[in-house]
């Protein structure tokens, strides 16, 4: 850490705070400059509250010279993570990620996994657990949706991914093979805790005003605990632009891959809200180089007719699939 | 709920798209425009989905009418709600709140909790569970944290407000008499819903990226469970702006009273980051009509020699306790 | 335009409301809701102002149904606009633009555009007038900077892009085929006006704040004044992010391509501002359906030896160029 | 300026970078940590450009440790400057400037001159160059408007504020008082550098995405050709939230105060869009030490009947002004 000092500090002031620096790391080196004096702190700097040193009258600004996550930094660990579910192998081969954004019924569920299936998805994705901006809209079918998909896995072998929100209902996940936390929830810290004691892999997904920073932080959560099978996802952020749902940050992948040796995919559906910007978004994320993609997929005839929302049919998905593997081709040749 | 046909839709697409609507509310009234066709959406519009809806291809737009929440609306609900805590009518009389942002010692809360009290505080603020961005970073003292300021409590008579994190640590917050949800929990609605079973006040605080008409969306989770008892707190949004923490949306206060009869207060420090701001955005915030004031106060010697931080020492403290007097006086004048 | 009425409007002030949107529009009818009155605005609602309409104190809400920009809008213009510029294209085949950030000398810029000629390049950029933060910063060669470009053009038969900054320097740009209007200036409405009076292409770039909606009516400026060979350009915009210089907000190509007939372009190089990040956002450009892209390349050698800075090598443009045509190749095939 | 060195940096990479520097730069201090080596570049380092040092593959990181704008820096000018404009002292007495979005005709603008003056106003604003979103909406009366102004001038004897949009026009604001950079223009260089010329006090307002160090840099344009009259203004900035039309950043006035010499004002009419949001936020950038606020204030009977848009009738103005002096005086007492 690099603390560079205001010029016109006194040496009383000076002293005062290079004494208190060093009960706290190992050393401190001073360089003095024309007008100002640059402390390099040596050692442990874990317990310096960089935000409290750049506050102090006498510093002119604080420096990190280290990443403060070390679990999920590709520094200490440049191989690739690889996440096996299924046949998929997330990290190594490109992933698709397809379903229905909330769980409805059986037949609904089972038609979309073996559609999908069909259509050459990887992992049967389905919301049992709906985290939604009012208390008066539907909630999902909680345990119930979690049994119908169990279903959908029976019938066709896929693995399932399925949205946590409270610890306090993992029982009912024991047959979700990667478990999601949502958006809202990437800085519940206590729920990353308790996540991080699971032998499962989580699929963690970007908050709405979340840096990439604080993803590998909440990565890192999930990582001290023990559980190293995350899966990073970029599902858009927030930003003053409202002709999309959010604003899909895609230099988010290859930012990410270069920090972290953690598989990165992208969520185009919950970015951008709108079906018809989904197969643009899902081929530039392959483009970009993501290990996968999320993508919601319905049967609903009502949807289905009006060729809208933020889901795509099942026919949609199949073109979509094969041409996302033509870009995956190219890209290799 | 108004929906704007595009123009170039067809009358089947739209005889379909109505006769799905009349399924769900009372009733579908169409106006022709030259261009564009308008439905009014008569009765319980709750079961649309207005994103789904404007999803549609022959849908152009989608507005709706009536404000989703109900219960913290002022619509339904004109009079002014007021919390009392102690000898606080918070939504009645101006409010502050002091403390430090973590409890250290017991020596260290007691002596902040005397010195805010006789600066004019009408309420203790001290953290317990502390969510922090890393996992490597100080927690909190926890049950401890509770116990110490329980003991604050006893000396000076003041009120207790401390954040959760999680449900699962509700009993140690027995002796805590504002429960506090964090800006990252702003949407943690499984926590939200079971804060509504309570009959203890809320402090709830606009996430990071909260939008207004999500913190009342997330004040009515709390709302539609039966505590009724919620104080709102602007502290900052994410911009794009770094010479402070985060951004003070001050017009939040007076657009909140106008949408809501809950009192709404302001948290100049976590806004900041800030010791030497902290004054100055807190007499706005009195001036722009807020409820109260969330201070950070600690008494921390390292700090204080070096002036510096988030947090305002006692003497600090106590200035600025009488200036914002003065100017609640000059705003009765 | 549609104006929602608030619950409790007096007969009174509705029909004064009523008279005087009547002396503006052809007609006004009246919805009256349960709650709310919707009014319908008949007519060229040009003159009416639906942010002061919507700051009444009646008024609850109010919603254009037409969009303001009408040359630039595909509703009335649904053919792809094409900009032929030398053997480019532009909107009918993919374009790529290379060339240095600054002019710097008469060999640097010959040198560049020989050899992003040879690596396909279709249009050398060049900046000549540069826009900085800082007045103390290097400003650009100017008239010299022009003058050299137009040497290289010679050389190469490339033709030209660089960017205005004042119309009083225009006579300087004769030489130069695409006149660009920087993410700075995309709200000079002047010197936009004096642009929409010449027979020559402008590339228009996205403001790092601006919205989609701005960028069409700043394009509409320019052919509101007769000049309709628009290209334009998404450049990343401004967000809270801090590990990228802007985000780039890719799925503005999409949705920027459903509301106007004119080409879209992409810039990935001042988007994210590191020459690593390029690559993998032109291949993600290519992919999303963009019309083409604008790359920074330099042969300085140190720049090239250290590998860095934003722009690329000769060497990974050619490297690039060949990508972009294999993904390009897989989107027909 | 400080460069940070990743670890694995060669000895051959280091030497080579520290040459280049050496080149332009009087000296470089090598600090060597543990894992990173700390740059100390002495001297001039006005010609390194940060962000391509930063770029660079070895580079973890540079940080600025002066600041790059002189002229507006209280640290080489600790005095605050002080604008004198008829009998207001801004900078030293908190100054009032009020008047119509746009100048209308000549019996509006006296009306209201008069009505302004008799509340305590000290400069009377007026638009007669309008900068609008779409080229069909009124663009003001331009010349006419600006003689207007004089007319109300002549009637009131207060000085004149009023925006200018392009330097040719420069001969029509020979009796405006103080010219106005409006937030399109913040950084529109090539008209900064013009006014930097002129021996005449400029209003310079935040660009919507404009951070306050670009702010500060705009100021230095006008500043580095002579010009020392300038008055910032913050006027709201760009937001995801979208119930009012910007975020007023009030915490931007003791930021900007602490780096600057120059006055502060605040525009709540723009930032808000909201009339009865106006009052609140005066008062409160009153509060928080503003050096005066600029007020939208009209006398239209319709939009008086109706008590809304973002301007205030005279009579509300009188009433502002009067407890902004409350406030002021509550905060010398």
């Amino acid at each position: 850490m690099i603390a560079v000092l205001k010029p016109n500090t006194s040496p009383e002031q000076r002293e005062h705070l290079i004494n208190w620096l060093k009960t706290m790391v190992t050393d401190v080196h001073i360089s003095e400059g024309k007008a100002y004096t640059v402390l390099g702190l040596v050692g442990d700097t874990s317990r310096i509250d960089p935000e409290l040193l750049e506050s102090l009258d006498i510093v002119e600004s604080v420096q990190r010279v280290s990443e403060p996550y070390k679990k999920c930094s590709r520094q200490f660990h440049p191989e690739d993570t690889v996440v096996e579910v299924g046949k998929a192998k997330i990290g190594a081969e490109f992933c698709l990620i397809a379903g229905p954004c909330s769980v409805e019924t059986e037949a609904q569920i089972i038609d979309v996994a073996e559609r999908v299936k069909a259509a050459g998805a990887d992992v049967l994705r389905g919301g049992a657990f709906k985290p939604r901006t009012s208390p008066y809209d539907f909630q999902g079918l909680k345990g119930e949706g979690l049994r119908l998909l169990s279903e959908a896995k029976k019938v066709t072998g896929l693995p399932l991914v399925s949205e946590i929100m409270s610890i306090d209902t993992l029982d009912l996940f024991e047959d979700v093979d990667i478990i999601q936390v949502g958006a809202r929830n990437m800085q519940n810290f206590d729920l990353l805790k308790e996540l991080g004691h699971l032998d499962r892999p989580i699929l963690l997904k970007r908050g709405l005003a979340g840096t990439l920073k604080e993803l590998l932080m909440s990565a890192e959560y999930i990582m001290a605990g023990g559980n190293e099978k995350i899966i990073l996802c970029e599902r858009g952020i927030r930003t003053y632009e409202t002709m999309t749902r959010n604003t899909l940050d895609l230099s988010a992948v290859p930012v990410l891959q270069e920090r972290t040796h953690l598989p990165v995919i992208v969520d185009p559906s919950h970015a951008t809200g709108l079906s018809r910007l989904v197969p643009p978004m899902a081929l530039a994320a392959a483009a970009a180089g993501a290990d996968g993609i999320m993508v919601e997929v319905h049967n609903d005839p009502a949807h289905a007719l009006c060729d809208g929302a933020q889901s795509l049919t099942p026919e949609q998905f199949a073109d979509l699939s094969s041409r996302v593997r033509k870009i995956l081709e190219a890209m290799k040749a």
